[in-house]
């Protein structure tokens, strides 16, 4: 993808990466002849894409003019999660203009979501977050035909089987939109402005509800054939293990998620071997993974426990994925992340102790630095390259 | 890799993939300006590597001259196994001219193995097989920094970490030379003229004295930051299993492979649970996995079921790498390939069972076209395309 790239496509993300720019920068970061540099530029103006920016700080001699991204244009981030909207206006340089966040059921069905989508981007026109949108880039829960911009056979998703959400929201919206797993979207977020910046080779293990993986490889999200690549969530994890929603026996998602985590904490709490799940249980009427997390911290040697084996298992998975891929980086991402250092830690240990020593040599296992926000950021990316793309 | 071409290695590709073709036909499947086309051509006749083939079979009109690569190209290729020397020496459209195999145990190390490959090139000059090398490529059965042309930590190659192999090889024929991994030769063999011709993605199996796994992802090789991916043998496919080689427990390799498999033939022919291992035994003194294969196709319960458990083994890692990876296709080869449609079964059986619907929904899971020569196919294939990228 990247090496096809126009010119005028690399112009544009310069401009959103870096900032303003003089022509000559421009020029010299493109390899790009003056003549043709200044064309395109032109071009780009016309369209509405690029402006002026007044003039560079004196470095001496003549001060340059420098060109920007056109301030006025917007791109729309849609992260749609199991339970929950979240949206975001930026600006060219995918700075957050505005923001929303709500509890909505995926199960609800399309019809229902997107219209909640296409309310809260109306909301955020009235509040004066846009005029015009120059581009829509939504995650969603489950694989996706990303060439098609539609999902495909989604497990938790009934009734969004092939729904055109790219064709809709284009449509609805005016400008070009593109569709990709929530997944992905966080890969790209991290990739672009967290931990992973510009490292061309590496996983983004997302731990939440579900389990899945982001795979960047040469530089590139990888998709697989038909889209549900990174699908670590079903990879057996424990072959004597709990029988999974997909059929299959012990599934790394049915050993350690955000809902096994919270049906094991409920066994904890009920059994009384965790004082500390036992009195939220008693406080709340139920305990989740985050009081799993927060008893941990307090010293909860059952939680502590919980934490371990989740992590012992996520790492064995990860060990055979390091060993297949020889990555450069694993993040780790999701609602779970919020496990923090004790699961960080486990997982480490059993990567560095599984996997080839020559691929484990100089691999990094990190925390997501983007966190909750690491979808909106990586469909703001999307958003802006499906806009500059198009931009022809 | 491939979108990066310059013109003239698309050129040189596609008159060795699809032999002579006419100006004008090159032009159009180029899709190149004929006077670019003709300089291009001019300068490729200059340096050796195209010529003039006669006349286009008349079809109306006025019948055009054909251009071919230089009938004299030629390229060797060598496949080093853990125990076997195998050379080729290839013309420009890559069809053997030469071939040459011999036992050899790579243990002897970088200083006779090379002296050997050498000595057989050198023999297949006098020969006659060629006048002057226009490229080598090698593969070797360990991992490679691609790179740098060398190999890094091998774990069954004593003495041959980071031995310059393709700087030698290049000084000593006075050409360009490339090295890669055994398994990732396979799977350039299989791509170029085997089962797998012009998929993209699909994942190669070999199962050999060891396992390891070809990746070609987005129509490339996919090596990893280390060169290392693919590394499927150390794997975890039964945590109660025996000891590897590696230190861990139950790795695929120790599970199921020529060698774990000829131990328990042993076991099974010592105890006599298979009389037909055991008949063999008495022969030879000894029982080899190709022993097994042979008893299984006469009936044996007990090597069909040897050959079941390893396909077993091998299909439920293999399930964890199709979700992951989401490819177009499986293809099995390597030595124990031989073991044929009972290993297949149970691969595909497990595969289908194990991963994810939309994953399985149209893959095939198929055995090796090249068998073999899958090796030295690709190592052909990449000795020319080193040479036709440094032709400038």
């Amino acid at each position: 993808m990247r090496a096809a790239d126009p010119l005028h496509v690399q112009l544009l993300r310069l401009l959103r990466d870096e900032g303003p720019a003089s022509r000559a920068e421009l020029g010299d970061r493109l390899q790009m002849p003056r003549p043709r540099l200044l064309t395109e530029l032109e071009r780009l103006v016309g369209l509405g894409l690029v402006a002026e920016a007044g003039l560079a700080a004196s470095r001496g001699g003549r001060r340059s003019t420098l060109v920007e991204l056109n301030p006025d244009l917007r791109f729309a981030a849609v992260d749609l999660g199991a339970s929950s909207i979240d949206v975001e206006v930026v600006n060219g340089r995918l700075e957050p203009v505005a923001a929303y966040a709500e509890v909505a059921d995926i199960r609800s069905g399309p019809k229902v979501i997107l219209h909640r989508v296409n309310d809260l981007l109306h909301k955020a026109r009235v509040d004066g977050a846009y005029e015009r949108l120059n581009g829509v880039g939504v995650g969603v829960p489950g694989p996706v035909s990303f060439r098609d911009g539609l999902p495909v056979s989604p497990p938790i998703m009934p009734g969004w089987d092939r729904y055109p959400v790219r064709e809709l929201l284009s449509r609805e919206h005016g400008c070009p939109a593109v569709v990709d797993n929530d997944v992905n979207i966080m890969a790209i977020g991290e990739r672009h402005g967290g931990v992973a910046h510009s490292v061309d080779d590496f996983l983004f293990i997302k731990i939440g509800t579900g389990i899945g993986c982001g795979i960047y490889l040469s530089g590139d999200v990888y998709r697989g054939t038909d889209g549900c690549a990174g699908d670590i969530g079903h990879i057996q994890a424990d072959a004597g293990g709990p029988t999974c929603s997909c059929g299959n026996t012990g599934c790394l998602e049915a050993v350690f998620s955000g809902a096994a985590l919270a049906r094991e904490a409920g066994v904890a709490a009920r059994t009384g071997t965790s004082p500390a799940l036992a009195e939220r249980l008693a406080e709340r009427g139920a305990v989740s993974a985050r009081d799993v997390a927060e008893a941990a911290i307090e010293g909860d040697v059952v939680c502590i426990q919980l934490i371990r084996d989740g992590g012992r298992r996520v790492g064995q998975v990860l060990a055979g994925l390091v060993s297949f891929t020889n990555p450069s980086m694993i993040v780790i991402g999701g609602g779970l992340a919020h496990l923090g250092h004790i699961l960080l830690a486990e997982i480490r240990s059993v990567v560095y102790r599984r996997s080839l020593p020559l691929a484990t040599g100089n691999l990094p296992v990190v925390l997501s630095e983007l966190g909750p926000r690491a979808g909106v950021a990586g469909a703001a990316v999307l958003a802006s390259d499906v806009a500059f793309g198009e931009a022809s």
